[in-house]
């Protein structure tokens, strides 16, 4: 059995309330800093929001909180007042028997949109919950947020401070509607280096815009993506004000555990069977290379012929045009892997047999060279297989 | 066997070049109008467009033509000056051969991206595909320009204009990648009206709006898509010069027969079980109505619900929320068919057997309410299936 590392004062739990009748896999989910921690969070763009996620927006402001309470099996989305009612009643409870703020609580659902949540079944379970809070639990309450993820997405990562110790523990889940709506993307960032919740939340969007905004599984946006950082200073590092050296080291740590985290969830997409990393090189702009690179990542099309091991690069020439976005399409270069497979937005004669080697394998690499400027962004996404239809043709009855 | 009628003073043939080696369906063919003809067109938006997208464009906007070639099989995209000079050759072979002018000859092609077209062998058969011309030869035509497409696309229609008779003549293609890149969407419109080329122009841009613009097989936009339009005046109306009430029964009886070939071709989507149709009514704007009708009907996760008979209005709801247009996701009500699913943005208990019935058609309708304006927009699609991705995993080998 895996074992997930938490950093210095973080507890946390997973137990099953049986949120879906049926079933009795863990469903409820606590995560606890003994201190009360600066925090950071982002939220799905999506103009329809899960109850959870406007509570926890709302709260993230303050910029401190010390528990996570998390469930799969019910997006708790969609459920009008009475989903808002649902989350603060279990708000409350838990802010009851921990002793603490209602405000230092923040809430993240996954499952089913549009069923009000069984808080009769989970009310009863979090005094159970609570009394499972341990520096081990960190895999119980992964456990507790997967849905039809196949296996657990976590990392641990240490690095000094001047001598301190600093840890980082990233758990996340995945995996359709990564563009992330049913299976949300949930990630949860703990950390006890000491910062001020101003730069934990620039760190975490500039992680965020590199790691989670560069996969697409499908294009559909969750109701309610949610990525939390919790920093509750434990270790004891000269605290954190400016943009020095420090905050330079801490957020290039905490943009690896996202982009790991963000590798994992596309790895782990619904019916995946091939890891795609798109890389466009030579854009005139940052925003160029992001935009063309999801493009790709993003296609149907693309993502089909992935699967079928095709080297079909007029698909990927064709979803960078219509990217919206300015680029020559007469200069473009194209390889798959080490293998130049386009030029100058062309054809060229290339050993089918080398490139199908290439495709036959689970990680496939495309780089894009746009031959125009000196920005460069990597997606990734994963290919559409039968396998994806099937797990959506069915997922909520 | 069907037979397309053709308005007066049009011919048109369809022949076998072996375009594709291994195949002797037909794969090049001709419209010839026995006059000049007024003209319009509309074109991919893909920045990566095809060598006849690029001449076709420029060609059009002399406002006469006389002839269209069309070839499937190989759509001369990505294929660079190589492309041009091999649609080039292929034009001047026609107008040497009709004795017209190169500038009255229109192109369009479709098939596998990124190979230069086989011009030795296309070249040869064109006297053939000329003496073939005839009144009777739009099946032959319509034959010429089907990929994947499971069967033909076209309608006509005839109406009076002071006593002389219109006829319009539609004839089309699908079918992957309609928000359309493979098998193109190529939609050509004959009519023996008298129109002036502005009205002409303007009538089908309003058509292609409401038509060919609302559907989406897959949101990969082709690289080689074309609507083109040819009046000829033969039928001897009084001229259409301004936009009267003649010129309101031509554009209305040209939308009809767009959004009836529309139609056809996402019926004919590849691998497509079901038709989606989703209206949005009630709409602030007409932009918003459009952008979220859509954005629905282009939901990956949505089409895999209706492929597997699930009425996830879940899902219809969080595809208006990543639409990126303003409404209150508090006020949408969700009907499928006649059954209201969802009221004021939340769940409301229904029939699931009523619903589970609609379902196990092959019409699915989904009605959007926003309760907010005045404004509605209809869009079609197809599900989602299996069988899509088998097709476009193999396409190109």
């Amino acid at each position: 059995m895996q074992r997930i590392n938490l950093p210095k004062g973080f507890l946390a739990s997973g137990i099953s309330c049986g949120i879906r009748k049926e079933s009795d896999k863990k469903d409820f989910g606590l995560i606890f800093s003994e201190v009360p921690a600066n925090c950071a969070g982002v939220f799905t763009k999506n103009k329809v929001k899960a109850a959870p996620v406007l509570i926890t927006m709302e709260r993230i402001k303050n910029g401190i909180a010390q528990v996570i309470v998390a469930n799969s099996g019910n997006a708790n989305a969609c459920t009008g007042d009475v989903g808002i009612r649902d989350a603060l009643l279990i708000s409350k409870e838990v802010s009851s028997l921990l002793n603490i703020p209602e405000e230092y609580i923040l809430l993240a659902s996954t499952g089913v949109i549009g069923k009000p949540l069984p808080t009769e079944r989970i009310i009863p379970k979090i005094p159970f919950a609570i009394k499972k809070l341990s520096w081990d639990g960190g895999m119980d309450f992964q456990e507790s947020i997967m849905t039809t993820d196949k296996k657990p997405k976590f990392i641990f990562k240490s690095f000094l401070i001047e001598d301190k110790e600093i840890c980082i523990t990233g758990i996340a889940k995945g995996s359709g509607m990564i563009h992330p709506d049913l299976a949300t993307m949930l990630s949860f960032i703990l950390t006890d280096i000491s910062i001020s919740s101003t730069l934990l939340d620039k760190a975490l969007k500039e992680a965020v815009q590199e790691s989670f905004n560069m996969i697409s599984v499908d294009r559909d946006t969750s109701t309610n993506d949610t990525v939390i950082v919790l920093a509750n200073g434990i270790s004891k590092n000269p605290k954190i004000l400016e943009e020095d050296e420090n905050y330079e080291r801490f957020k290039n740590t905490l943009k690896e555990v996202c982009i790991h985290l963000a590798k994992e969830i596309v790895k782990d997409g619904e019916g995946a069977t091939k890891f795609i990393e798109v890389k466009v090189i030579n854009a005139y702009t940052k925003k160029t290379a992001r935009t063309l690179a999801r493009s790709v990542v993003s296609s149907n099309l693309v993502k089909c012929a992935i699967y079928g091991e095709d080297a079909n690069w007029g698909r990927i020439l064709c979803a960078l045009g219509y990217a919206n976005s300015d680029f020559d399409p007469s200069k473009v270069d194209i390889y798959i892997d080490e293998v130049l497979v386009a030029k100058d937005g062309s054809y060229v004669s290339f050993c089918e047999d080398e490139v199908s080697k290439i495709l036959s394998g689970d990680n496939i690499r495309i780089l894009i060279d746009l031959k125009a400027g000196k920005f460069c962004a990597t997606a990734w996404g994963c290919d559409l297989t039968e396998e994806y239809v099937k797990i959506n043709a069915k997922y909520r009855t």
